[in-house]
């Protein structure tokens, strides 16, 4: 069987499972969850001499240390997975919520059904991890799904799915909804986002490579999420307590997650007096400041920023700022360099907090809080799949909503169209 | 300038006048409508001297008189035109609904607030009133538009576009909001739906052939409408009166429309009493019938049907019976050869009416009621740019909301991520 063959049947397979899927009720997808949770707790011994191989292979391939490391699947990360799942069984099932309930004036009742989107594509790198929570929120959100694991990982990811295969069989539930991409080979993706028949939607996760590769290729939809920057607007009506202590939040929290600000924006009337604490606080954590001219003039520890700055995702203990003149300036910078990811306003005046919201068209604005927010479980989300930069669909952190799609139901009792 | 630049020019005024169009309040937006409509009544005579240039040049190239019937800028139809403006001024305006607003356990408050898309697409056939009423849409939903018409009525488009800039000018609003294509090149299309750093969704209207081709060659998002093959299950514990109205008005109200019966399902336990009763109704309408062997031996009126017939959409007096041995039977049909459009089952069981509900994967799924009031206006959005058989984004008829996305509001007071 060739690799193009291997994956038609992968999606056909993926298809008649979905149907399956989408009829359990909600017990019956709990207790998938939970039977699987309890094979990865019995396979622990198997889990972590298949991953020993892929750990052995990796350093003999020589592979970054980051990448081993997020490669090892140790017994708190078996942990976790094994929670991961219970947390999952015991959030709401979107399937089947009826709203909008209404009576139309011709006398049918008219709602709107939510139904999972069928099948799942999900592209992710090496952390072996990532199965299960992937696996976890596309079968409690009532899809099939197929997975493509990075290829370091492939003995662990067969391991995790033999014990999601346990899971579903103990179930009642085919197997096949849950399938793990058994090669390495790269065509296999090439495959996979070209399926619109058997694939509904694709969601890479990784890199911003991989991400542009794959939306560039696909034929399916493709749930993406690109960089993440994210700025802070210092506003001249801000309250300077508050504006430090979120702007240094939302920098240092954590460096490298996609919520971090990158940018600081700071009005010009306020510039001096709250840039030299700030710069005091990010010299204490060890930040490296990059400045417009007038940031220079105001602070002499920071080097000249160049126009990339402005567009880079640093990732990194690393911060660009820019004075402007007031909200229009800022609002303009960040609809243009930013990624339409997260950005707040620090402010106390009403109207241009109504403006900010307004206008800034980023999946999450906000209002005198820290970037940081933005977060599928800060959400209540419960989970989340991955973050969205698209305004199509789902929007923001995509948690089990975001799998699901709506229908309409329309009731009557005899009605035709007049 | 060669078509690429002129599309990247009209897609740079676009995406600048989406800015201003998003910020615009529904008072101004309303305005522009309303001063359009003021400027088409004013202008009758030169959009009827446009419009007759159109129709001699498709008179002098042969054009199909159902396609020059299309074409035409007849009183009635500017009527139309005018009257649609003024009912789009009047729907609510869904630009900036706050919802679901709720604090978090970090003291945040959360909500979601609907925003335009940005810059929409619109690609179409030869008639000219949908120039008015694609562009009312998308400005009363804070959108920039660019529209691309049929070639043919390319003298009547311009003619209408001038009374939108009037409108949107006489609003102060930027005239580039609202762009019609004015070159009649079909590179233009290829360029328009592979620029998504200027077009944020492509909604084609027209044949399948158009919508399949810009699908399958499209980088930005497309709403889709393809095919609407309907059916109507009639089920074993159907009321059979109701039966035969439903099965009747859902094939015979209008021929030419997606929401129309194509293929009809009945259970085998009911099919010797309610087809001769069905035959006779479709007879008087002189509807033909293309049956599966068991309905041919109930109805020798009816020709065999063949494979194809289940597939096809006939927007025509015709319709294939198929006896089924129960719901599963029905639903599998449905779920194999429909296309996800819209199904109903006439039934009294609440059991069978849930299961139909929730197992039939299409944008509408109705009990006991005509697919035909699948339609915007009956489902109470107030007019519709299309009907989407997709399940990413919109679903089912798309109105004002399904042109808007929604973004996360944070409000704090100083609040950070701990």
């Amino acid at each position: 069987m060739n690799i193009s063959e291997y994956m038609q049947a992968l999606g056909q397979n993926a298809r008649a499972a979905s149907r399956a899927v989408a009829r359990a009720n909600t017990g019956v997808k709990n207790s998938a969850l939970l039977a699987t949770a309890e094979a990865l707790e019995a396979a622990r011994p198997t889990l972590m001499a298949a991953n020993q191989i892929d750990l052995e292979q990796g350093q003999a391939n020589g592979l970054d240390p980051a990448l081993l490391d997020r490669l090892a699947l140790t017994p708190k990360v078996i942990d976790t997975m094994v929670e991961g799942l219970r947390q999952v069984a015991a959030l709401a099932d979107p399937v089947g919520e009826i709203t909008d309930m209404n009576y139309r004036p011709s006398g049918i009742q008219l709602g709107k059904m939510r139904v999972p989107l069928g099948v799942i594509g999900i592209i992710y790198e090496s952390r072996p991890n990532v199965t299960v929570e992937a696996a976890s929120l596309c079968l409690k959100s009532g899809n099939a799904v197929i997975l493509r694991g990075g290829s370091e990982a492939i003995h662990s990811n067969r391991a995790i799915a033999d014990c999601l295969a346990q899971g579903l069989k103990a179930a009642g539930l085919p197997e096949t909804a849950v399938q793990v991409i058994n090669t390495t080979d790269r065509a296999a993706v090439g495959e996979l986002i070209t399926m619109p028949e058997y694939v509904d939607v694709i969601v890479p996760r990784g890199g911003k490579g991989l991400i542009e590769r794959i939306s560039k290729e696909a034929t399916v939809p493709v749930i993406k999420h690109l960089d993440g920057i994210c700025h802070v607007y210092i506003d001249s009506q801000a309250d300077l307590d508050k504006a430090v202590s979120i702007a240094v939040n939302a920098k240092t929290h954590r460096y490298g997650t996609c919520n971090t600000m990158e940018t600081l924006l700071v009005a010009e009337s306020v510039a001096t007096q709250v840039l030299p604490r700030l710069a005091e606080a990010y010299a204490e954590k060890g930040v490296e400041l990059r400045g417009c001219e007038k940031t220079c003039q105001i602070l002499p520890q920071a080097i000249a920023a160049t126009e990339t700055d402005w567009s880079t995702e640093y990732l990194a203990p690393i911060l660009s700022i820019k004075v402007v003149a007031d909200i229009d300036e800022a609002i303009e910078h960040i609809n243009q360099y930013g990624s339409h990811h997260t950005d707040a306003i620090i402010t106390e005046s009403y109207a241009l907090a109504r403006r900010f919201l307004a206008e800034v068209d980023s999946s999450s604005v906000m209002v005198n809080a820290s970037t940081r927010f933005a977060d599928g479980f800060e959400y209540g989300l419960g989970a989340e799949i991955g973050i969205s930069t698209d305004k199509i669909h789902a929007r923001g952190p995509v948690g089990l909503e975001g799998l699901t799609s709506q229908k309409y139901v329309v009731f009557g009792d005899g009605h035709i169209r007049q």
